[in-house]
């Protein structure tokens, strides 16, 4: 077997992705779902013929994409897909320069108008009520940027939930590491009363266009939302 | 140091977390790009204070994440970005049952109605001959259903590429694996000449477009080539 003493770096060795590949073949061939559990590595070592050290990297790369949880001690388990590994990439390729933040707003303004639209035929009331209650405390919390920076976050993240479409859930989800920063920096240039007013008139717009069940206004209150948001985040960015 | 026998698994590891925002943070800071080196395992470990082995898994699960190249033997690289890790949480969820196949198609078509738009505006004159050149191949090699798929995910990423937008041509490349099982499925389900025509001039209306600069035209056409396939999609799948 022809493994480096240092077989960091799964894209670089063949055989770290075969053994990635068994894995993710295994859980797919069984139909397992979600919290299952999986063999352990030496289970997979054995059948494959690999080294011990070759299925360690393979199990440690799947656990850092999310599709296995390898927790300390207890059997590995099917992992539920999450953000977090879409937000490592944006955030690698916005801090490396490869994407602009510019363009990261494209992207999400080209899925939240579709989550918007999903969310108005999709929500359960719960949800309905709640965007309401959320665009009521960023109102309230207007003066604290922290507070309103949670609340908006939150408020397009439930929204993407309410889509009912996991995919674009998590792809909005991994866009908050990101409004983290662009969001208060957005704030900071709406000076007046005014101008902070018609920022959360846009977004009880699109919450009512959701609690009505209607959308086509979900749809052209999000455009309206980000068509002027954007134009915020680029003038308080060099992007 | 609370090192655990058995490290594997990113997530469940708050010391593998620490130590991968450490390397993150040091590539944001000396503003890296593409291509440039960082310093080795042993110099964060010896910065943070932790063992050789929390920083090779650290550097494994930014290497599996593409955030960093490790190819034996070399300096580790600041990674170029690519669709291959949001392709593996894609492929995941799927074939776990946690996001259905019409519901990939629903995120993949609000994309690619945008990059059809964006690739109008900002495709060069090599992009709009060659997506001509590909949907002439796609007549030709009609029979050929391997042949046919592999040039319909070609038209589509080279669109994305057309857009200019990294982050957009990242996410619908990522769509690539999926698109080899699922693009042969809707073939098999246009059994006439017709039915095989009517797809081949939706690729060529939005080929035109793309051509002429006219991102109105660009984008219904897209509209209209995925409204006829994601019904032969759903016919063709459990989804």
């Amino acid at each position: 077997m022809n493994l480096s003493p240092h077989p960091s770096g799964a894209k670089g060795n063949s055989l770290v992705r075969q053994a990635m590949e068994a894995v993710t073949g295994h859980l797919r061939e069984q139909k397992l779902r979600v919290g299952d559990t999986l063999p352990g590595e030496g289970h997979f070592a054995a059948e494959l013929g690999v080294s011990r050290a070759v299925m360690r990297e393979a199990f440690g790369a799947l656990a850092a994409l999310n599709v296995i949880d390898v927790a300390n001690g207890r059997k590995p388990r099917v992992a539920a897909i999450d953000g977090s590994v879409i937000a490592t990439s944006l955030g690698h390729a916005v801090s490396t320069a490869q994407v602009s933040v510019a363009q990261v707003w494209d992207v999400r303004r080209t899925l939240e108008v579709r989550t918007a639209a999903l969310a108005a035929e999709n929500r359960t009331e719960e949800e309905a009520a709640a965007l309401l209650a959320l665009v009521d405390a960023m109102a309230q919390e207007a003066e604290d940027l922290g507070e309103v920076t949670n609340l908006d976050i939150a408020f397009h993240t439930l929204i993407a939930q309410a889509s009912r479409n996991q995919l674009f859930h998590q792809i909005v989800s991994s866009f908050s590491p990101l409004m983290e920063i662009a969001v208060p920096a957005a704030w900071r240039t709406r000076e007046t009363d005014a101008e902070r007013g018609s920022v959360l008139e846009h977004h009880r717009d699109v919450a009512r266009a959701i609690a009505d069940r209607d959308p086509e206004s979900a749809c052209s209150a999000m455009e309206k939302h980000f068509a002027s948001s954007i134009g915020r985040i680029l003038a308080s960015t060099d992007a």
